[in-house]
């Protein structure tokens, strides 16, 4: 009943495989090697369009390389207060783009609301050489309190901010859960609706370490500026081959989006579950794997005492993460615990 | 017959069983599980003392994240104009440091002079506000020409650099090569010859992906900044455990030395039969698993026509590069196409 | 009728003449010189204290200057979300501190409100890696509405910051303006009340380019890392005894408060008489040399019809400035204009 | 007898003067003024061309601003070994490319050779991904010998460095003392001689702290990232009408010229006068203001028993600085003592 993170999950079987199956003789280094190139090719036939892709081993690496390539060092990223690239990261979207400042805006449930974006963009003129301007704005899709933007969500922030010559990251941690979600293809719910590179990630969803950055047609002739990057961030692996196999097995069959349903239902459930008890309310609704509840003490304590794994959260909520080997046993003995 | 690099080549059996054996149930991330931890004790143990470990995925990130706590952004790194740091990282050290410089020594075979390093020493004051002060001095061992510093040559650079207030670095992406061939201990090599934190690399020789950077006790009070600067980087995996495992199974029984020795015996058998051929001169000497030969053109395109894979160095020589899995039968067939 | 900004006024004479007595002879270069001396100790008088003085040329160096020394690169400053150094410097702490982030804070008046400082406190730890720990706190006094913190103002602030073990920096650009407002001294505004760093501007009120950073006891073991990031940052005149004799000058015979009182004076004069009138609507309270003021538009059109310089704000409010050299008359004719 | 810098001369009169007569009335801020502007019209005049200028008041501020716009973070200045940039800026290139390399290359007298450039565009590749591109080339004109190059010098330099698609800085701290030397145009001597950006240096000649960075017309669309650099380092003085003043007043009626032509007479008269006598051997030629010469220790403690200040240089010769107001005396005085 580990509820902690996605990341303390174990790596699906089909990863493991799969890099057994990599490891099969010599092959060229630093990403120039078969299994890497026949990943990217799945890529491009998913989102249903040419890209190029970055692999890396971490989120957090995914998100600051996309922004070294979008973010001068005296320009500013857009994101929620609650962004992970603006929380959980340690700086390193500042250290990335040498000196670029992130920009806290507002909404409820993690989702930038179109008059904050308004008003940061009245606020912050990209002309005057005194204020940092405006370049990117980062959304994250499925966000830091488990919700989804929806297509229409993302229109009404995106195309202002394009209108204002700004560049558009999703940061894709659990992209998959949101894919699932929304049901939409993933071509619409990046390029197609404006977003010009996106950090894809599957560790949280399965694998042992293999995220991407994915950029889009018109961000193509940023690669070898995001190579260079890449490289110089310690970011390029001597062996790639080994973390792109990962993505393609996770790509291959809809593994991606079997193990995001599969996490996206049992955080479902427990969500309506507890949500239905006395002293339990609901935070923000429930669109992926996470879920974040406020709990009376007592409720809280009964579930710890019962071995449920889970964090209290700085708003006072308690957070409960699912992930593609929870299982249905685990959501039924902490719903269990919990009456 | 890939001599290329070895980096080319696939992983030890034995480091894919122990992903799989760590790959069982959750367990906390960012490098918090008892993999790591357990991985930390080994290293304790065979460097016969306490130290504290991050692992990290890339011999450069080792490299830069190490140089970031021992140089301040306004301060001087000097290495060996060969060295990996200062020509195959695309500026990583200048990066992570913030904008240190790294000065470039001479000597002949990659290893610094002493007379290069005093003559820095004394050109470059530590105490003058217009001039960079030198803060770090960077050795390879193995070095970027396969040649190992003796424990005498390493106390030679060692001690005039303490004397002058500098930290030493040790860039260890071929550390077990080396050692292999000092045959002293890895402490000897190390803390007992005054070396304040190590890049250790397993990746060139049979993991995945699995480095790990060493703070030795003096620099112990060093760790918090590193993890930030790790954290910030986008090298702190969610999943460290698979990292960490690799390493551990590498170290266990000695297979690090066994595969560092067979590599090495490859290298020399190479080296000696090429060397002993009309048209064929050793460059450096052969100390570890790489091989600096000039070779005649046509006794060049005499191995490539029989399928040898090698560099052409910049130097004008040719670089081959046994692995752990460079079988006598490769060898062979390279002599034998040779003469 | 100039009332743009202190900046486009002219410098008092008596700059022009400490510029001409510096004149003399050949003198040690980058601040080792007597002048320099000399205005170090007059500083040293005044604020009361030992203290250590590096001079620069633009409020902005200073305040970058100051957070480079006190802010790593992985951390973060605390400032008003009006504060100069978050709106009006490109950038300048962030690329001064290599990363660092700038949190704004909210309250009215462009002061930080002690709720808005609890809150950030609580939200964002020192002690976890992946968040980016509060370092500093900047307090601008005067601040960007033209309003004084009070003495027990600054104590509500700076006590919890400091609870927080952050330190403290004070950008004083109108440094001179507050201290004629509030009345209190030099050392009572600053390190007696826990400031540890301050940017002390004389260019805004009556000098050329004078202006500097003082450390107060607690930071004068950081003067050799301030020299060196002065140095690097193109910042350490060759002559920069042409810096210090203005603000020697600026010192002397209490001349900064005199100039300062009589920009106050007439703001404040212009404030009262604007704000008596039909149509207009003062924004924040005039506590030193500048009037925030709504004005309807036929008002506003009046005044420029006059000639009348000054600014609109980006709050729809219209700024006007006065400066050392604004004369009896020169309100008067706004005055009378806007009646 | 004061032959320490030309930085610690005074100020030449007419610097003074053109201060007091931009101290009249209000003036657009932040180099928008008038002044500011007339004296772009006077360096477009001089140097036959349109060009965009940028005002400093440092060398190491207006050379580390120029390479900011040239040299990406991830790559490469090749310089002397000797260069100012190199060894006395506390790696202010580096902190404003943002962790840019600086790669020393050698040659007699300060100056670069051929060969050694070459070597270096050889080593160092454009293409890869790995190593570290060169992007400029740094050329200081007086050079850090005392050593002018002549047009052709220039051209052997300029036109590999060109063929290889870098860009050429010039270091100009001591333009005008070269110019007086080579008697070319200052066109001949940049633009038309293929440098992009050039330091233009008064202080050092004559002003209190005038520096100039001018874009020739292949970089004038490099401007808006150079303001936004320059504001940014905290270079960008509100009343910068100052600045300005001081280079319109030394570029007037060729006082600049008359400077340097005086100082270099200076220094030509003492560098004969000593490399006569016994115990005396000129290290460098003396084409400009500065003297490099070896002494024999009882010469050179003669010379300051006399008074006569002078720097030990680190290759063990004595450095003498003329500046425009050495006088007759002086040198008469120094050969006097000599003999």
């Amino acid at each position: 009943m580990n509820f902690l993170s996605d990341t303390t999950a174990p790596a699906h079987p089909a990863i493991l495989d799969a890099l057994g199956r990599a490891n099969e003789g010599f092959a060229p280094s630093y990403g120039a090697d078969p299994v890497s190139a026949r990943v990217k090719a799945q890529l491009c036939e998913l989102f249903e369009t040419d890209l190029d892709v970055v692999f890396t081993t971490s989120g957090t690496a995914s998100n600051a390389l996309a922004l070294s390539v979008l973010c001068p060092p005296d320009a500013m990223v857009l994101c929620h207060d609650e962004a992970h690239i603006h929380r959980d990261e340690r700086g390193a979207p500042e250290f990335f783009t040498k000196g670029g400042k992130l920009l806290p805006l507002h909404g409820d449930h993690a989702k930038i609301s179109p008059d904050s974006l308004a008003d940061a963009l009245k606020q912050w003129p990209n002309d005057f050489v005194h204020a940092t301007p405006p370049a990117v704005l980062s959304l994250s899709q499925l966000n830091e309190s488990g919700c989804a933007y929806s297509l229409d969500e993302l229109d009404a922030l995106i195309r202002p901010a394009k209108a204002h010559e700004l560049h558009i990251h999703m940061d894709g941690a659990r992209f998959s859960n949101a894919l699932a979600t929304l049901g939409c293809s993933p071509a619409e719910m990046t390029w197609k609706a404006g977003v010009d590179i996106l950090s894809l990630g599957a560790t949280k969803n399965g694998a042992m370490a293999s995220e991407a950055v994915l950029l889009f047609p018109d961000m193509q002739d940023r690669l070898p500026r995001l190579l260079a990057n890449q490289k110089r961030a310690g970011l390029m692996l001597p062996k790639m081959r080994y973390v792109s196999a990962q993505m393609g097995a996770w790509l291959e069959d809809e593994l991606w989006l079997d193990l995001a349903r599969k996490a996206n239902a049992a955080a479902k459930r427990l969500s309506d579950g507890l949500a239905a008890l006395e002293g339990a309310e609901l935070v923000h609704p429930t669109h992926g794997n996470e879920v974040f509840i406020r709990l009376e003490d007592s409720l809280a304590a009964r579930l710890r005492d019962a071995g449920a794994g889970f964090y209290s959260w700085p708003d006072g909520s308690a957070r409960f993460v699912a992930s593609w080997c929870t299982t249905e046993a685990d959501i039924s003995a902490v719903l269990e615990a919990a009456r």
